[in-house]
């Protein structure tokens, strides 16, 4: 029967998918701690929990990159989506007070093309390097006629812990809070549709392009690395100052601030406290996109919000400078619910 | 600038997203347990780690549903992938001896269409209640012009935990410890691209044609839920008896029994064992596929692989039967490496 029908005469070959996968083991090793008990290539991948915890409470995100990755594909760069990926999936967890532990990624091309596939998880554990979580395991899945040639997708899954009686669930949130907002480092991974739309189809640029007003290439401004708010506010939050953190993700500040404030608080926010980053700017008047919806769609330069009891909002301000990140006062907590501008 | 651009003339549209993810709280909410602390649409999932484990290790896994989604996509049912899904993360955790806690999806799609997700996250979370997991959070990523229309990628992560003494490592597996293939529901989730290539491109037929042999439509068999061992094997796991368990997915009974056998042991499996079902049969010999390919590619019957102790063969396959699942002794551990059939 050897003429009959191969799964790799239907496109699939799992020869390549075995080499492809012993070259990412040196790769995954690299982010392995103490508590990683699992080799890659287990079925599951295996981490104690950390001892000596009172009440040690999971704290899990599950994120994608959504069409950021076209820009990628567009500039043939595919090193730094993983990072944005994890940097994403940390952040969403550092906003209930939680440490990453592990981190797994899902990985989907309709061909495997085993370069492409090294340089993606070579970004994806970059990430977790620089976040000290291990990258515990994944999936990488090869689905012909799924995808078009030479792109693919991009999600993963991260695992913290925090203990119980530290969860930043918001309680402790009053009107008159101080709201620090710590610098974005670009556009992190929200808002890429209409972005794309702007730079490419408006504007007419292609991905090594100078984006007009920025000094950089669009590339560059659009691939930048998502940034991660670990290091900035891992000091911060060892206080009791911090009462509450947003990221500011889809929705922008008026779509996520609340979803951390309580029943009948809103936020007054100072336009004036922070200059938008040029690539908002040239975004808005290329597309001549409304200020709503400029605020609905970007995070407008701040990344993420920290509410803090206002006698503590410098010592916030520091920690981050400190390590080179930009934050300012950008308003405050109020009565009544809703995010207004001023 | 009203007339400029907006985020929803760039295809997406963020008050659909919320209107769909409202739909989804009380299919959530079914998921729930007593460790669940927090409610969709936080940032990240909260779960407390059981108390009363004297050294909890965690163990998680990330999956794809693969291109069985086509065929979802070509019978336009969308309410069975998502079992699929979680019964296959189950599994993979299962073989190192854990439980399931939590999982969390991704989906990915071109344009949302609200009641397809729906059907989708209704299959997440009827597989998530079935294994007693929380579903404890998720993303659904909405991008246009990265899938075609109607088609969408759905990814999966799940984190159980077993006691650190309890874990299966293989390290008690014998030479001589016999094989118990437990039957499988149909081609689980994988094979898919070369089945999808026999069925609808070599014998030309429908979702809904009947599919030779099997006294089910196309669409019956190829969407047949992936088992879920969970509920069979939780029994006899109990006891000291299972040395290891193999998950046959992709590669097949040779491309994953190995990864539990210890160093310089190896298998013989008797082909007689157990009939192969129709619809590998049937994938066969419309295919012309070659027996080494079929049994590479494809599990042709057997799901999972339990390694036990040679006098514990007859309960696991009591426990399994007395849930109404098949099950029969298909070879033992042999000395020397690799899969061999007689």
């Amino acid at each position: 029967m050897s003429d009959g029908l191969s799964y790799r005469d239907a496109g699939v070959d799992l020869e390549v998918a075995e080499r492809a996968k012993e070259r990412l083991k040196s790769l995954v090793a690299s982010t392995r701690d103490e508590h990683t008990l699992s080799e890659l290539g287990a079925f599951g991948g295996l981490y104690a929990v950390p001892p000596g915890m009172a009440a040690p409470v999971l704290v899990s995100s599950a994120d994608g990159v959504g069409t950021k990755l076209k820009v990628a594909f567009a500039a043939r760069r595919h090193d730094t989506v993983g990072q944005c990926l994890v940097n994403h999936c940390v952040n969403d967890i550092l906003v209930q007070g939680a440490r990453p532990l592990f981190f797994l990624d899902y990985l989907a091309t309709g061909e495997m093309d085993e370069t492409v596939v090294q340089e993606i998880v070579r970004g994806v554990a970059t990430g977790c390097r620089e976040n000290q979580c291990a990258l515990l395991g994944g999936e990488t899945a090869e689905m012909p006629g799924f995808y078009t040639s030479g792109e693919y997708d991009l999600a993963g899954f991260v695992v913290g812990v925090v203990e119980r009686d530290r969860i930043l669930d918001g309680t402790k949130i009053r009107a008159g809070d101080a709201l620090v907002g710590i610098a974005s480092s670009g556009l992190h991974t929200n808002g890429y549709t209409l972005a794309r739309k702007i730079v490419f189809e408006v504007m007419g640029l292609g991905a090594h392009d100078p984006l007009p007003g920025t000094g950089r290439t669009v590339a560059e401004e659009l691939l930048a690395v998502h940034r991660s708010y670990l290091p900035v506010l891992r000091e911060p939050l060892e206080s009791d100052g911090v009462h509450g953190l947003a990221h500011v993700t889809g929705g922008g500040v008026p779509g996520n601030l609340p979803r951390v404030l309580p029943a009948g608080l809103g936020a007054m926010i100072d336009r004036a406290a922070w200059e938008i980053p040029a690539v908002f700017r040239t975004l808005q008047q290329a597309g001549r996109v409304a200020t709503e919806e400029m605020d609905r769609v970007f995070n407008m330069g701040i990344g993420m919000i920290a509410v803090v009891e206002p006698s503590f909002a410098e010592s916030v301000m520091a920690a981050t400078r400190a390590r080179g990140v930009e934050s300012w006062l950008i308003g405050s907590v109020t009565e009544g619910a809703g995010v207004s501008y001023r």
